[in-house]
């Protein structure tokens, strides 16, 4: 292979002792590596290899590994050399068993699994607990001492590295991207992060593209176009590329060694003339590509084909130990080629002087303290939200922009917390057109790149994150969370299903991680979900979806809470609790429209707090039994119901109706599988066990059936929801097409309460015509009619009313 | 704004009466497109501007719309002078008026919608039905003549573009991407499609990088960085830029021309080298970037603030116009300054001199026959699926993998079709992984990089697509069956979350497209899903899910199906139906290992066409009811289930077990919900009014209920699933985990049948011995006991069975 060498770097640095000891102890993890990979016992190989002491069933990935046992222990000589804060983000994620051996070296996973000790029964549990029931998976996962980085699914190491340093001026972020994951969208146009990264207040990210050449059996695109185009395309993406290309050890421990020296050297100099002249252009940080052999010191060859540097060493290389007698003699030969006994002492133990090449204390990337961020956070402060209250003097007689007033809350948020640099907002440019705005009254969009007259609150220190990359904007805050900060992801509704699996990666984090004595609680991850399905003014039928509330419902309920505040201070106080939870992942759907306003504020608290209740001030079955259930959840089926209920009221005074509000989707699971879920008792209290319930959703209606059909009376429980219908249209028209409005919540009850059956024809055609009416009007006006868009709950309702 | 002159292009290639004309054209189609925007009446302004002229509410996307019909009215230009065959993907979602225009007045827009005639009568309701109810979105959709490509979700016109293309030599995709579009990840890494495409039998696609500065508010990233990162990033990428920046039209007429012409030479010559030598290296194709002021020609300044060249021209520049009368002068103004009277005639169809700027026919843009591929489709030639049959002398007696098999078929598909070139299969480097490597004895994986000796099964004319991204896998796939051909997408179950919303918008697109009568149906998209959430065994919990199937069944039903084939011979079955359909998505679950098949040849065709149904053969109850019917959906399932079946027999002798097997998920649905759906009466005869039923599904357990929530033995139905358990382990441990296992069923049904709750301590005992004993093996072993391993249907059930 061709080697490049950048005339910057120094040549030579290291004396032969240090490349010595540097080699030997990147044999340790090598060994350690494949040890995990095939042995179960005779760790050390003090007697000869059988095939007794080799796993029955081989599982892992070498290929990638012995590139990252490399960049770690030259990480450590840096780490050392200028006490660097360093985390290690592995974007291979199979590479587990290498990150698993340089935690161990260095001590840590010791510490935090005293059974793993460092020595030779250590070492044999370390081989055997991998890639073996109840014991740790083959990547990187939350039970991996230094890692925020689950090695599943591929494509968010960038996002998650660049979102790690973010406010943490002193942390460099070593991030290893496989040639594989590069491949991935969500990578590709995460190297773009260096334009929010500011060199005064953030910390740094030196990514380390690792180029070996295949995924499983193809090659990857990155390492087969020419030196020019990959050079070419890194500057492009703003960085300053190093090259370190071989399969020498020797060659390559120098090169490498000097290569970070220099790639170091110029952060602190970025770093240094920010700090002290201020952000005048955007730095060119440096990055590097390192080209090994996949499975490099792997066998070379297997069976006759080519192993070492081939697609071939992708897993395990050599495999068929108990039909191949020569596998387990080549195994043992590949092994011993690390020299164990060189590295070990007899007890087992690393020998002094490679223990002495890693970093001590926190200093260890294993023990990074960002890497557990919950030790890390800290409480954000918080504003009293009942100072954003909207006077709601009586329901229904107030219009409001929720996300509007919750702008407040958050600018204010943002306020209390700058000195603590710790709550960021993320957002596909969407802030204020989710009417977020008041947040630019206090803080900017961050911006490295150049800027314009016209631009709108740009700033190097700004703490709105916007790139229109959903991706991005999650993986940046998932980083960010990880390593103990706040934060707040804001999304049209629709487009949220684009980080649906990161959603479910993070997801299964925040589980494993709660089972996980030494990991601390980090802040939950809020979403709130806004443009959302019922507003297609001028979109087509193209994108519309309310199931991410389906999607993250699959997921364990205990780590998940669905919100759906009808209004602005319900709005304000189920923002209040996301912002002071952990460990969860909370997801609000709010409109930005305006809209009536329900509750005054100690009603919303009162609302919020029990999650789903009875709404008595717009029901009139006070002490007696309602003759239907209407129930409502999300923003505008709480306004269809409740104009429907009041159309009722109007043409059938002597209905009795029980209106019921879920403001918090969990309160309909039950009571065993959720903490918030109601108890039947309770549920049935509130539904009853024989009326018909006209339940108005936002989302797909199956889902309410789905967190509902063990109650007693589910069978009469009637769900309007979204159904996949509807183009661009007026807003009510929206819910006409949907059979959400008013008039087919109406109908439906008029269908269901069995003395209106019958008497209910002429309310029957009353509906009809409405709904002609309605057609009429938007196809000749194009917007809905007066007495829609004008209705309001009544102030004082129905002489007949019962319920003052 | 600095301007770049490429030296390879020629200066001012344009007569003066041509840039005249073509400058008249692009006025029309900014005309026609404000036009759209804001008016109801008075289309040709030959009245004084009114309010009442003026839509009462103002939806649609100016900014980016004038680029859009300058790039258009070039692509005529070139496409008559060479007699070129270009097809138009509009990456800028929003850019609806502008292509609406342009087909307008191509005239296929009027030859599709005759009420939107070449008058002014047609123009007053071209302008009406623009983001009107019942009229048309703001953006591109199935209802644009001309358009494969959705406004909706932006990420994937260069996907698209080429997946539109391959297997096309004659075509050229002229896609233009939006610089807001260009930040997310799947279109980031989009850009490397070009080392996919073949310059002998692939088309070209031709990108226009459309800079205007602006997402909604924040700038846009490569608007943003200098000119040479930016350059260097699209060498980088393989691509040849030439760049076109600035606002004096006259000027960027000449250069765009200029451009244009250079950039269709290079691809002619490039195509016209490679046919003539045979593909020798991967080709550097052109590319355009073109920066222009957002809102190009829209008005200066509105209200004190810049409105041309900034974000504020993003959507309406103008609106508030009951209020503020101004606008509605200032709009008078913006639209007179196009000098409508001089464009179009007295009748209000375009003058002659313009008209003959459009290529005719097929040869527009908007009548493109790829852009209604279904008018191209050829069905597949497709072997007898039969011939592939596992022989199968008895149920539950052979071992086979039932995707190895089916790489048979779809080996023969491609051979069979090999002329017809229309079959591709895409994955993320998972063919070979899933089993499906038979295709590699009759075609390559496709590839123009370059190549290493060990490279495996690498050509330029591979019909193999693999690249480590779904989102690019789906956009080549849905631009190949958009544009009338046939694939199939290889996936790990996991990993296909990655592509929801892609999902979302190409069903929704199905959908509109069935509504459209000249829209000709195209062939399925289909999925094989494997690699599936039941094998863990080296995984951690971290990103399994078998959750799309729920995402999926949330759209329409009548586009969507849903099959879990339990064996080989149904795979064949069902992958047969599948690429026979037509406008559907098809979703194939199956697994990948070795597992035992239970149905011939005969009974797998009788099987798969009626999607469910009683397997006798391991049922008891004949002419008799049963004491519990055990359904199964998947292949895991179907294995725990008959091996609960087997040990109920042999501790229960005289139970009466009915099991049914479920491979079409569709058959569940209530029949009016579904053409597949069993009626009520046909479901309860299958499934029992008042019996137990022990469902073991494969996903998440309430999707079962969601589809059966209306049937009448809904109470008595318990549905085993994944319930997001199960980290690293063994196969079995997996399903025990999830309470799926042969016990957990088995215990179920002791539960559950009345005469057995007594009776069935010593059952229930035998089952906690067995999970003990699992447990502790499998600690000991890393693997499965070898009763589980082992355990077949017995081949001649039972001395006490009814069934033979």
């Amino acid at each position: 292979m061709k080697i490049v060498h950048n005339t910057e770097t120094q040549d030579d640095p290291l004396s032969l002792e240090e490349l010595a000891n540097i080699n030997a102890y990147w044999r340790a993890a090598n060994y350690l590596s494949v040890g995990q990979i095939y042995l179960l016992d005779n760790p050390l190989l003090k007697k000869p290899l059988k095939l007794k002491h080799i796993k029955p069933r081989l599982l892992g990935h070498w290929g990638t590994t012995p590139g990252l046992n490399f960049i770690y222990v030259h990480f450590n000589r840096v780490i050392k050399r200028q006490k660097l804060n360093v985390m290690n983000i592995t974007g291979p994620g199979h590479g587990g068993p290498g990150i698993v051996a340089n935690a161990f070296l260095e001590g840590t996973y010791s510490e935090v699994y005293p059974n793993i000790s460092q020595d030779e029964v250590g070492i044999k549990n370390l081989f055997k607990q991998f890639s073996f029931p109840g014991g740790i998976p083959s990547h990187c996962s939350p039970d991996t001492p230094g890692s925020i980085h689950e090695g599943g699914e591929l494509g968010y190491s960038v996002s998650h590295a660049y979102g790690a340093v973010f406010d943490n001026p002193d942390l460099i972020a070593c991030c290893v991207v496989g040639d594989g994951e590069a491949e991935t969208g969500p990578l590709a146009t995460a190297w773009h992060s260096n334009k929010f990264l500011n060199p005064i207040k953030d910390g740094a990210v030196l990514p380390v593209l690792h180029l070996n050449g295949y995924k499983i059996a193809s090659p990857t695109i990155l390492a087969r176009i020419s030196h020019d185009e990959l050079e070419k395309l890194f500057v492009g993406y703003g960085y300053k590329p190093y090259f370190i290309e071989g399969s020498d050890p020797e060659m390559m421990h120098q090169r490498m060694a000097a290569v970070l020296d220099s790639a170091i050297a110029e952060i602190k100099a970025i770093q240094h003339e920010a700090r002290i002249k201020g952000v005048t252009e955007r730095p060119i940080w440096p990055m590097i590509i390192l080209r090994t052999p996949k499975g490099w010191t792997g066998p070379k060859e297997v069976d006759g084909h080519k192993a070492e540097g081939s697609w071939r060493s992708h897993q395990v290389p050599l495999s068929e130990m108990a039909t191949k007698p020569e596998h387990v003699a080549l195994l043992e030969t590949w092994m011993k080629s690390y020299k164990p006994e060189e590295l070990f002492d007899e007890n087992g133990t690393l020998i002094n002087e490679l223990t002495a090449l890693a970093p001590t204390g926190i200093a260890r990337m294993s023990a990074n303290l960002h890497a557990n961020g919950g030790l890390l956070l800290k409480s954000l402060q918080l504003p009293d939200f009942r100072k954003y209250a909207v006077e709601v003097p009586a329901p229904g007689q107030v219009l409001a922009e929720a996300t509007r007033v919750m702008g407040c809350l958050l600018r204010d948020v943002m306020t209390l917390n700058y000195e603590a640099q710790n709550f960021r907002v993320m957002g596909p440019d969407e802030t204020n057109s989710n009417r977020l705005g008041a947040l630019f009254e206090v803080t900017n969009r961050a911006w490295m790149a150049s800027k314009l007259p016209e631009d709108d609150h740009l700033a190097a220190d700004g703490r709105v994150m916007e790139i229109l990359s959903e991706h991005t904007c999650q993986g940046w805050l998932e980083g960010y969370l990880l390593t103990g900060r706040h934060g707040f992801f804001s999304c049209y509704e629709a487009f949220i299903h684009i980080v649906d699996s990161m959603f479910n990666q993070h997801a299964k984090w925040l589980k494993v991680s709660r089972e996980i004595p030494w990991r601390q609680p980090i802040a939950s991850l809020n979403y709130l979900l806004t443009s959302h399905v019922w507003r297609q003014d001028h979109n087509g039928f193209s994108h519309q979806d309310p199931g991410f509330i389906d999607h993250v419902l699959n997921k364990k309920a205990t780590m998940i809470r669905v919100y759906l505040p009808p209004d602005a201070n319900t709005l304000l106080a189920i923002t209040d609790q996301c912002l002071r939870s952990k460990d969860l992942i909370n997801v609000i759907v709010a409109g930005k429209q305006s809209q009536p306003q329900w509750l005054d504020m100690s009603s919303a608290i009162k609302h919020c707090t029990a999650g789903i209740g009875i709404w008595s001030w717009a029901s009139n079955d006070h002490n007696d039994e309602p003759d239907v259930v209407m129930a409502c959840a999300g923003d505008t089926p709480t306004i269809e119901t409740l104009a429907a209920v009041d159309l009722l009221r109007q043409h059938v005074p002597d209905i009795k109706i029980r209106v019921i509000n879920v403001v918090n989707l969990m309160t309909l699971l039950p009571s065993e599988e959720h903490s918030q879920g109601l108890s039947d008792k309770d549920y049935d209290s509130l539904f009853t066990t024989n009326k018909p319930i006209i339940f108005a959703y936002h989302g797909y209606p199956w889902l309410i059936h789905r967190l509902s059909y063990r109650r007693t009376n589910h069978k009469n429980l009637h769900v309007h929801g979204y159904k996949e219908e509807g183009t661009t249209t007026t807003p009510f028209d929206m819910v006409v097409l949907n059979e959400l409005d008013r008039f087919h919540l109406m109908a439906n009850v008029v269908d269901r309460v069995p003395r209106l059956t019958q008497s209910g024809a002429y309310i029957k055609q009353y509906i009809r015509d409405k709904l002609i009416e309605h057609r009429l009007y938007i196809t000749a006006h194009g917007k809905d009619m007066p007495e829609i868009t004008d209705w309001k709950w009544p102030s004082r309702p129905y002489n007949n009313s019962d319920n003052e």
